[in-house]
């Protein structure tokens, strides 16, 4: 996505701007030639002094089913991540620097992190220390915005959003369009706020990181806001009667669907996925995305970060740094620090990886009912690699769409069996009626609960 | 829009099932010549008894600057209605038949809409008579949905949607999808529950007919609203903090932006805009739907209904009937029976023509604030004749999404604002800082208003 922040981009400007762009651009190259002589000294002591780093852990414990599963994933989302790279480097970008420095050998023990954060001196805005205090207080004096909606529940937004300029590829701002109506279904349904964002509010974290900022600066201007829920433009609801069971994290501030295993002890970097995710609105959430973002500026620092997570992470390919491998070299680096208030959610598809799940819709009309949220009807279906908006998704086209089509009709269907309708089968947008009209319509409401089973008859 | 509701399209089908359709047609064919001899038969009568009827009235009563100015936008909506009939039109629809009738002499008294309405032998459905009752009862065993949400506030839902399909035109899908983030922001700030529609409810109501079995529909599914809104995806709000004043209406059941003296007196065929109006959860509304939907099922009928309009609306060319029209014709034809119930409202932009709005946002946002909602800081900007999910506009396309990208950030820039950003000027998606980041961000909280002045500076 190209994003220039507050500076237009070249093409916009007459030739004096552009000169002057041009000499801006040569600061921030000399600029950034010092980041990365200070980041190559402190990885070369850090190499020197390197004692027992992930690297010696790598492999250990047994597997188990869960990771054994991972495994051909793995190979499935490897070109994947190559891939987004491609479409979300920054096409205004010049002043990226070719790197010659060799990760291979960067084995960086747990203290790495915060010394990467040091040196790559970037901050999502001012250090706030008492914003469970100041939040509190906030709460008191405007009853009128309480973090409890009716029936006590904790007050959630649901946070998502898509580039601000139209997909590279045309068909995908119809599915975006899809996604978006999909959400809007569920959230009208339980209750929730949403925001859509199609803004980049940081230059330096375009692409999968943007999110970090949207979600601080979300959580600062909504205390009333209990948890904020991340979901990606590429991930549908799949199951429109499941709710989130948030009593069960009331001991925690991140929710994120994983494998404990496959994260502590195979340092997978699939471990988790961010395509999908509650954070509460407190303190510890500030300070966790203070300590993530570190990785995530454009250019040397998140070149150079990637190397560092491919170098440590299980099953890695070369790339620059992500978000998702991001949090995850952060828990098993710093897993004292955060590990406790991280619940990892495996009990339900909080995400869903689509290639095992689309296929599988008929037999879970046939066989099940939604409000299930696991295998049996899942919760969200999650088109990790299809990257509709995007020019390279690392699956067909063909299939991306075909299964998008069935996955939103599945969901559909959900929503329009309470009107009396259904889609004719999953691959049509064209519905029909499933119930005779009558002149009692209230009569017959309540047995169009969400839950109930839908209609599979084509 | 290509919609066949219960018949899969002849092409998805093998031959042997294409020749039942084709009989299937025929039988059809026959059926709808016969409604037509019989339509023609009565329309001839009609003309022949044909006494005082609209036509002596057509351009009666002074102009006023309202209908004066309205003169110049008859012309600018000529050409986008017969686009619009060109891009509604079904492509699998083969069985319409041509007509010789000639509808110039087509001159009906008062009472020719319910005979037309007997004729087309068209309902929504079975007649509900004692809907109040029904919703009364149901609202009183189910407290747990009432009809007035917190603060008292009368429940209401906004109901609009787009084609299932993707757009005759890629860049549409772009702009669809910036109209529904637009409206999400509109109902998330103002706490308006969402439907965003994009299946055919009925294969007879295609095109701008669709909202009619919508609203009902939706009327009778969810007896705990109180107000449906529906608004069209070409319409965007503009201003972010105007409320419709709903205690202005609490003796009215339609609320729809126009001008009274272009209705009754000038019987202008654009008297009154359906792109935006509220219509209250009540029998009186089914019974209107029940009035205004018989010009409606596709084919003979509506085209037939067409001349009928043309004939006794003043300004409107000849194309097969369209929603507005038709409600325009029925409060004309029966006003004793609709008229005290509905509320034609000018004081503030329940629809704003675009034409003469987008060109002066930067001239409100010198001069005025959000929550004006009149021509001051217009609530709603409505692109009509842009089409830009159709092939065809009767505007340029440039200057139509030009237009849509201007209005777009300019309600954009109203939600940003709330979170210390702006869009550098109405032309760019690239957004900049407009207040500085704080440790103390709740202080500054309050002076974040919607109702505020917009950073105007680019």
């Amino acid at each position: 996505m190209g994003q220039e922040g507050k500076t237009p981009p070249a093409r916009d400007l007459p030739s004096s701007a552009r000169s002057r762009l041009t000499r801006r651009r040569q600061i921030r190259k000399t600029f950034n030639n010092l980041k990365i002589t200070v980041l190559c000294g402190v990885v070369t002591i850090l190499v020197l002094r390197g004692t027992v780093g992930i690297g010696s852990l790598v492999g250990a414990g047994g597997g188990t089913d869960a990771s054994e599963a991972s495994q051909q994933k793995v190979v499935e989302d490897i070109d994947r991540i190559l891939r987004e790279i491609r479409s979300d480097s920054d096409p205004d970008d010049d002043d990226q620097i070719p790197f010659g420095f060799n990760s291979t050998a960067a084995v960086l023990n747990y203290t790495s992190a915060e010394e990467l954060a040091a040196y790559a001196n970037y901050t999502l805005g001012p250090k706030i220390s008492d914003w469970d205090e100041q939040r509190r207080r906030w709460l008191e004096e405007n009853p009128g915005f309480p973090s409890r909606v009716d029936n006590g529940k904790p007050r959630i937004l649901l946070v998502t959003g898509s580039p601000p300029n139209p997909c590279d590829n045309a068909i995908g701002d119809h599915y975006l369009l899809k996604g978006a109506k999909n959400k809007i279904d569920y959230c009208r349904i339980h209750g929730i706020e949403i925001v859509y964002n199609m803004a980049h509010l940081d230059r330096e974290l375009a692409g999968y990181w943007a999110k970090l900022p949207l979600i601080r600066r979300l959580m600062l201007s909504h205390p009333e806001l209990e948890w904020l829920w991340w979901m990606d433009s590429d991930a549908l609801f799949t199951d429109m009667a499941f709710e989130i069971p948030l009593d069960r994290y009331a001991a925690h501030n991140l929710v994120i669907h994983g494998y404990p295993d496959l994260l502590f002890e195979k340092h997978s970097w699939i471990a988790l996925n961010t395509g999908s995710f509650l954070l509460r609105n407190c303190q510890w959430s500030l300070d966790l995305l203070d300590a993530w973002a570190p990785m995530g500026p454009k250019g040397p620092i998140r070149d150079e970060a990637g190397k560092i997570l491919t170098a440590n992470l299980q099953g890695r390919p070369a790339f620059e740094a992500d978000d998702q491998s991001a949090l995850i070299y952060l828990l098993l680096s710093q897993q004292k620090r955060w590990g406790d208030k991280v619940y990892i959610e495996n009990s339900y598809y909080l995400h869903g990886f689509w290639t095992g799940l689309v296929d599988k819709y008929e037999e879970m009309m046939e066989k099940y009912h939604p409000g299930l949220g696991d295998e049996r009807w899942p919760f969200v279906t999650h088109f990790v690699g299809c990257k509709p908006c995007g020019s390279y998704g690392d699956y067909p086209v063909e299939r991306c769409l075909k299964s998008l089509e069935r996955a939103f009709n599945f969901a559909d269907n959900q929503v329009l069996r309470m009107y009396g309708f259904s889609h004719g089968n999953l691959t049509t947008p064209k519905i029909k009626r499933t119930m005779k009209q009558t002149e009692k319509p209230l009569e017959v409401l309540d047995q169009l609960n969400p839950e109930a089973r839908i209609e599979t008859k084509g």
